[in-house]
């Protein structure tokens, strides 16, 4: 039997999500606790991986079973075994051709930063601190000319061997929190690294320091050299991932962005 | 030159605020901060000590310095060299008779919880989870029986060496929160883990495992066999020191409590 689960984690204490040999990661350690259930390795399948210190809200993965657990316990069972930075949401049974990964329709980015004369500490590891004072309209504005389709190499990390660099965002939104900023991206598909080259740049651009208008050049140039910058880890929260255009056009329509 | 110094830290990381010879302290931290600048050893004294896991939100130390670093330039450069869980918030200089443990004129202490069906792991080290159904009317029944002085030895650890156990306690206020509850509490001084050994009873009459009526008889008991559990450290916060009568007669005022 094939299981699709809904998970969060904190990734403060993980080398990201993907199994590594060394260092703590959330793959390995779901594994971990599958291996001991089944007596055998597990292998599991998510939708997406996450780097070292990024969170997640909500992340998928699949994994197949031969196990006599109900559907209904599987949640129970694995949340009690789970250590205190991953959460089980959900685990239901699906068909055994169905792979995550195939099933992406999109996904939904926060990147978390807070301000204030002094750093906070208990937003460690959950909000970057941004002290300098940003312009709320020139960030807006610079956040504008991303929505749509774009080649995004010049706000992708060059080592990535993906050849193709053009993705769809059909939004991006900024939400004033009690203490700084949310930054919330809707697209496609993510390049590697981008949506923290991205919100590093449009916190300089805020900050003055880059003009909002220059941006469709920057975009059209191409060239990852152009924007040096890469906001940390800690403010980074894979925030949803949609698993069929319907619930994405809901998203959207609740955000009440164009789809 | 006596300083006087306002920190807040996040007691996550830390074996508690005392030094120890082993085990990453807050005081630890701070003291190798300031032997590095002042190129001897500097020891710090505290208004008062948390354990392990504890936060504080405000608590204070002096230390003594012949450094020729203005009033104005000491939170700078102590925060700059303090780890990313400890914040300096103010520095002042003050006589050099004064010792800092001699001015608690009373410190709240808060204690959150959080609810749900499921572990949110953004919480983790914040607050305690506590997944029970509890009743908010029995809780504060029980609480009302707390405020006023009292003997406290029913609810303090055994292994306290102190011998008046008697407290007197203003205020024990409960606040719904968006995924729990807040406790807080406000007295003249407490016994070794009195707020968690009072939390955790008040959260089982919640759960009805007590009748909060029976509270006076417990108390009058004066025995710590009858109330055997203690919270988790994690939802703990020392979240005011009070220096002063003036200063803590107006949070008294501010908070709708009697002096």
């Amino acid at each position: 039997m094939r299981y699709l689960v809904k998970i969060s984690y904190n990734g403060s204490q993980f080398n990201g999500f993907q199994y590594q040999l060394e260092g703590r990661t959330v793959q390995g350690e779901v594994e971990k606790i599958l291996g001991r259930m089944h007596k055998k390795p597990v292998r599991i399948h998510a939708a997406g991986r996450t780097d070292s210190g990024v969170h997640a809200r909500e992340q998928f993965f699949h994994f197949d079973s031969d196990l006599k657990i109900p559907e209904t316990k599987w949640q129970h069972a694995l949340n009690s075994a789970m250590p205190d930075d991953i959460a089980i949401h959900e685990v239901q049974g699906i068909n055994s051709a169905y792979h995550v990964r195939y099933h992406s329709h999109g996904k939904i980015y926060r990147y978390r930063i807070y301000q204030g004369a002094v750093r906070d500490p208990f937003e460690k590891g959950l909000k970057t601190y941004y002290p300098y004072a940003v312009s709320e309209s020139k960030m807006r504005q610079a956040m504008s000319h991303f929505v749509g389709t774009h080649d995004f190499t010049s706000f992708s990390s060059a080592k990535s061997p993906i050849e193709n660099k053009v993705r769809h965002i059909y939004g991006f939104e900024l939400i004033k929190t009690d203490n700084g900023y949310d930054f919330l991206i809707i697209g496609s598909g993510f390049l590697y690294n981008m949506v923290r080259i991205l919100v590093a740049y449009v916190l300089e651009v805020g900050q003055g320091r880059w003009e909002a208008e220059k941006t469709p050049a920057i975009i059209a140039a191409k060239d990852r050299t152009l924007v040096p910058k890469t906001a940390p880890a800690e403010g980074l929260y894979l925030e949803r991932v949609f698993l069929d255009e319907k619930t994405r056009n809901e998203a959207l329509e609740n955000l009440k962005i164009p789809r």
